[in-house]
This record gives structure tokens, sequence and C-alpha cells, in this order.
């Protein structure tokens, strides 16, 4: 039987929506308008990539889906802050994300730079809750992980070297040091969490760990691919915005077809990685293929 | 004996600042602007007040110092972090913390808001870190309040409720209650999680959180105080902000002399609270009487 892509997503990220709902305060909590701030971009779409990453390496490794639950959304919850906080003013100056105005644009600086603070803090509050069937001392291990991911060695730190690297002209391996720690690290340890909280053993954990490394870089260059040719429509936000920025890009720095090509091959090194795997891991195989044929 | 408290906290500070300075990445590492920002702010002095709480209540109920020395550092960094945040131009624009520039003064805005977001993230790797010693279940619950004291239901709730309140008559309660969000939940929890770390039984641990709730607000009212009389060059700030601010302040709320009032009343409480513990707890008591005669 094939795996149908769209409902797998649609499922999955219903899950994962529901369980943000029921973990993150209410708008209508005090103070109010900080609430509204968090749930304002938290619960404002998007692919929910990450936590559907967990949640399928969880899967992969004939996990049970339940127990890598918290950790999916302290994943979003991270993923959302850097989005706010990246778009401020002094940042990436953005209005526009995901086709509404920017937490800043929609509420103020201020209220954005603590719905980013607020949503950084409650990951951790999510992922070192008490979770049944996960050892307490793995637990730790993993949120460690995690920070590390999220921090000066992984993201923060490549939103430091993408700020850094404006107004001149990078070379290729700088531009993929920037993506390995800005975007790949955290989908990188999505998916090796999973299969960690899955029970899996040290070489399904490699394997998840290959994968994510290689999605990661797939997913950055397709979003560059389509920053020149997405539709803005589709996309919500304007095509052409990077090269308008003269920000180095992969289209930009090997050609579009050069581009595409890279990208076709790093997806074929996430399937390879997976080749010790079983159908259980279906799920992740088919995400790697649409990384391809996305829109948006 | 009698104890030197001046000589206990300048050792017990010698102690938090090794810890650091080991733990946090050097600044010539890369991305180096963001590690020279992340130390600038880190490692530019400050009483230490939240880690020495972590390591007093932990001496306190009779536990070994190392033990808490991670969650010590953790309190330092979120605490540092908020600092660096509420400094910013779009919140609390300071130019000046400590008698030098604030970090986006020294560094530029970007820098300021990724040195906060990675001392937060910093924080939760120290904190989720394995202790010898330490239960990982107790340690897990530790982390999951650590994030509670620190976002929104605490700190960072704190801070927006101080935001909104600018500009308007607060009331004594309104008052009370930012101040019990934005600095009481951290020095609580500083307490807490010290007596906890050190193996404290459940009343020695209530004596901790009756004594932290009690500092907290000591000191904040204390600082209200200062702020109103105290001399520049030792605070290391202009004096006299928050009421060309137009801030609710304790002094504003209730005259001078009745605010001293209410500070002592609240060491007092502190000092009752403790009426349990042994002479372990000698560094709290002197602690809680140095906060009505501090000058900066």
């Amino acid at each position: 039987m094939e795996l149908d892509l769209q409902s797998y997503l649609a499922q999955r990220k219903g899950l994962v929506e529901a369980a943000l709902d029921r973990l993150v305060p209410a708008a209508t909590r005090s103070p109010r308008r900080l609430n509204e701030a968090i749930r304002y971009s938290l619960m404002g779409g998007g692919k929910r990539l990450r936590p559907i990453l967990v949640l399928a390496g969880c899967e992969a490794v004939g996990g049970a889906l339940e127990r890598a639950i918290p950790f999916a959304c302290a994943l979003e919850c991270i993923h959302t802050y850097s989005l706010i906080h990246d778009d401020l003013p002094a940042m990436d100056d953005d209005d526009l994300r995901r086709g509404r105005p920017t937490c800043h644009k929609q509420f103020d600086e201020a209220a954005a730079i603590l719905a980013g603070d607020a949503l950084l803090t409650m990951a951790f509050e999510f992922a070192a809750q008490p979770v049944e069937g996960v050892n307490p001392t793995l637990q730790l291990e993993l949120v460690v992980q995690l920070a590390q991911a999220a921090g000066v060695s992984g993201m923060v730190g490549g939103q430091m070297l993408d700020l850094l690297g404006e107004g001149r002209e990078l070379t290729l391996p700088e531009l993929q040091n920037i993506h390995i720690h800005k975007t790949g690290a955290l989908i990188r340890i999505s998916c090796v969490t999973g299969a960690r909280l899955g029970g899996g053993d040290a070489n399904a954990v490699q394997a998840l760990n290959r994968y994510g490394e290689a999605i990661g870089l797939a997913f950055q260059i397709m979003d560059d691919i389509l920053d020149e040719t997405g539709d803005p429509a589709v996309m919500g936000k304007a095509a052409g915005v990077d090269r308008q920025r003269d920000k180095a890009t992969y289209p930009k720095l090997m050609g579009l077809s050069q581009a595409s090509k890279e990208a076709a091959l790093m997806v074929d090194k996430a399937l390879e990685s997976l080749s010790g795997l079983s159908q259980a891991a279906d799920p992740l195989r088919a995400l790697a293929r649409f990384i391809l044929v996305r829109s948006h």
C-alpha cells in the first residue's frame, strides 16, 4: 500500500496543532497582549515540518507517537520564536510572514521580542516535562542537545553568521556553513530526537542523523530556488526578496539548474541513509522526495 | 563565630564567575561577534545575587555546593539575557548598565537580541547537564520549574505587565503583581532550586520558598528607593530614572519612609521563614539583612 503523503502530513499537523493548543496558555490569560502575540505567531499556520520530523523519526524506529509529542511541540516553539526575532526591524526587517503581518507589525516590537523569549522558554518547559516510557537520563540528554542545536553552536550562531555575511560576497562553503547552523541544526535534531525517543538503536539514530543533515540542506536549497521562482500568492511572501537584498543564495552561487541538481543529490543521500530501516520509515522517505516538488 | 558576609559574597561570586568562564564559549570562538557580545554582558560584573542564592539555598539544607553550580550559572544566564533584552530601544531603551554601554550600544541591536537568545538557550543547556548525586527525575522537574519562573507566568510575563503599565497610574497591588513576576519569580526559584538540589526536605523547601518570596519583594522595594536616593557613581546608572519616566515605584505610591518600613517588614518575614533551619542558613540570614543597607 502506497503512502498518501498529503493526508499523512495533514493528520500529523492536526496532532501537533491540537497539542500546541492544549499546552500553550490561552490568549485570554494575563498578560493578555503577550499571550495573544504568542498564539498569533504559533497558531498562524506553517508546515510544522520540525515537529512532524520528530514524530516521523519516532515512528520510523517503531516508537509510540505520543512519546514524541512534547518534544515535537518544543521544536515548533523554537522555530516560531526564531521567525519572530528574525523578522524584527533590527534583523531581517520583514513585514509579512505566511501572508499575514509579522508579529511586531501586528503587535509591536516589545511584544514581539517578549513573545519570542516566552516561546523559547516554553520550549524547554515542554521538553523537560516527564513523559511515560522515556528514561529521565535520556530525556535530560535530549534537552541538552536541543539547547545546543538551538544556541550559539547551532541556530542562533547561524543567524549571526547570516547577518555578518550580508552585503559581502560569500563563497559556497560559507553559505553552506550558515545553513548548516541556521536551519540545519534544528532539522537534524528533530529527526535524531524522534529516533531516540522512539527507542531507536545506535544505527537507527545515526541513520536519522544523516537523513536530517541531508534534508536540511535540500530544504534550504529549494527555499532559495522558490525565492527566485516561486509564486508570491502561494508562498505568502514576495518572491525574489533575497536577491533584492543582495543575499547569497544557492541559485546565485551555482545557477538555478545546478542548485536543483544539488537538492536532488541531497534527497538521494537522505533516502540512502534510511536504507536499513523498515517500511515504518516510509513517511520520512516520502517527505524527502516531496521537498523537490513543493511549491512553498 | 559571626559570618563575614562581604567575604562570603566575594568568595561565592568568584566561584560563580569561574564556572561561567568555564561553561560559556570563549569570545574568540565563531561567530566571534556573538560570543563577544555574550561575554561582554555575562562577564561584566553584577552582584550575582541569583546564583549565590542557589548556592546558599543548597548549603542551607546541608547540600554540597558543587551540585548547585550548573543551575546557579543557568540562573545568571537567564538574568543577564533579561537585562540585555530589557535594555533594547523597543523596551526600556537604556544606554548604560553597570557603568558601561548596554549590549546594543556596545555592539548593535541584532547582536544584542541574539546574545540574549543565546544566553536563554544556554541556561537550559547548563540546567539539564547531568550532575553527580542529583536524581534525573528531580532535575527534569527543576528544569520545568525554571522555565515556568522565567516565562509567561513569571519573568517574561512580568516584563510585559511592566510595559503595559507605563504611562498610567498603577495601584499598589498592580505594582506588587508586576514585581512578583518580573523579578520575584526568578529570585524565589533560585532559593527553591538550591534547597531541592541540596536534598532539603519538604519543610526546608517550603522555608526557602517563603524566604525567596520575601527577599524578592524587599530587594525590589530597595531598588526603587535607591533609584530615588542613590549615588549615580556607586550605582553605575543615573538616579531618579524611574521617576523621570513616570514609572510607578514603591516610594511614589507609599512615600519613602513607608517604603523603607515595608522593606524591613519583608526582611523580617524572610528571617522568620528560616527559623527552622540550622546555622548553615546563616549566609541567607545575613543576605536578607544586607538588602536594607546596600548602596547599589
